[in-house]
């Protein structure tokens, strides 16, 4: 059989998702979008991979997914086929055709999360699914200066859960920043990075947030990290505010 | 008994609410602030009244609604027991007690809706519960055409569903106006008014979308107004691009 391998951008909604990777009974978007698939491949299973395998809950604005699906049909015409079958809470974007050396997972160079904190004493009704809910003052400074420990390559096994299965717990994080909205009250976080270890960067937030409000010293974070001890660091912080921002590759 | 009347602003997202009207054996926004009372009360049954009854779907972030309960609490004290009893889809603030001459749907001078239209080729996963997904080009000028004819006092029986049980059909809007938002490529339209008919501002969007992408002339807002026919006007609008954002009163 002929197979042609895509790629596609993904952005979906994750609040009524069990995650991105496929599991028996529970709604999906792996699920979602192989569902998809079959339909327009009428019948023939197509296994789709994803960059980032997002938790329950997690967000994206831009996942990638690659396929290999056993025919061609051109991206546009594959694009809408899967935008009207799946639903209305995922929607596939920037198809591309490519050579089969290309995988969304293994071939990715960087991935940008973004983590949102809603910073008002009353929570938002509309922001609950998006935002944590953080109604506590909030000092930038002290904020700035524990994510700037955070930045460069480290041994990361204080952020990384204890169910993570890799041997090696050292990543680079290029960027560790923050910027207020000052629109929706929000305090945005921007991670950018060669890879993130499971739970990273809900622990980095659950870390950071008694920081922000004082409850403890900013220098804790370099602390933290140089101890290497997950009991050391916070609590893992809702999934609900992260966001699979972008993913990139070798041009 | 000694009843204080209280008087609250309510914000919430209407997507997983059955309106704001009670109903039996589904989740509503009265349904559940009712319930929250009960608890505050220690059993006593305590009615809410709002300022208007938003449909399945709609939102809100300045409904008004009024109480009498049977005893005294401060405002701020009853703002966080409720506050803590409603689900997170609800949020009540600026609490304040006022005497029985004031009443959140007789007492309103003023009421300002929203409805929002994202207006991109692709829809948002982010959006489809806040903003109804039109993908064709949209044209300004002829919108703000259309929009001009709504405004001031005219007989809205057009724009008014069949189900409506009013017999005075004339109503006033102040402002009948449309923003861009560059940032999320919606069309904001805002409708401030005396009062709104059952389905109006629906019925309304449902007339202006085939204007606003040239299906239709401007000057046909005029005429389907001026027919008084319900006929002539559009279909009804999807619900969830609605938003009531705030009612006024006399000082």
């Amino acid at each position: 059989m002929d197979m042609t391998r895509y790629k596609f951008h993904v952005s979906y909604d994750g609040s009524c998702f069990f995650g991105f990777q496929i599991q028996p009974n529970v709604r999906t978007v792996q699920g979602e979008i192989e569902k998809a698939l079959k339909k327009i491949s009428k019948g023939y299973f197509v296994r789709i991979h994803g960059a980032g395998r997002t938790d329950t809950g997690v967000h994206a604005k831009g996942q990638v997914i690659h396929f290999d699906f056993p025919n061609y049909l051109k991206p546009d015409a594959m694009q809408r086929a899967l935008n009207t079958l799946v639903p209305n809470d995922i929607v596939l974007f920037n198809p591309e055709i490519v050579t089969t050396d290309f995988h969304s997972r293994y071939s990715a160079l960087e991935k940008t999360y973004e983590f949102r904190v809603y910073n008002q004493e009353l929570r938002s009704p509309f922001l609950w699914n998006y935002s944590i809910h953080h109604p506590y003052p909030m000092d930038l400074e002290a904020v700035e200066e524990a994510l700037s420990a955070l930045e460069g390559t480290h041994d990361f096994t204080s952020f990384s859960s204890a169910k993570a299965e890799v041997s090696n717990r050292v990543r680079t994080i290029y960027e560790a920043s923050v910027r207020i909205d000052n629109e929706t009250h929000e305090w945005v976080f921007t991670f950018r990075g060669n890879g993130f270890l499971y739970h990273m960067i809900r622990i980095i937030m659950g870390t950071l947030l008694p920081i922000a409000d004082g409850r403890k010293p900013a220098r804790e974070m370099k602390e933290i990290l140089e101890a290497k001890d997950r009991q050391r660091a916070g609590m893992t912080a809702y999934s609900n505010g992260l966001c699979l921002l972008s993913v990139s590759y070798k041009q």
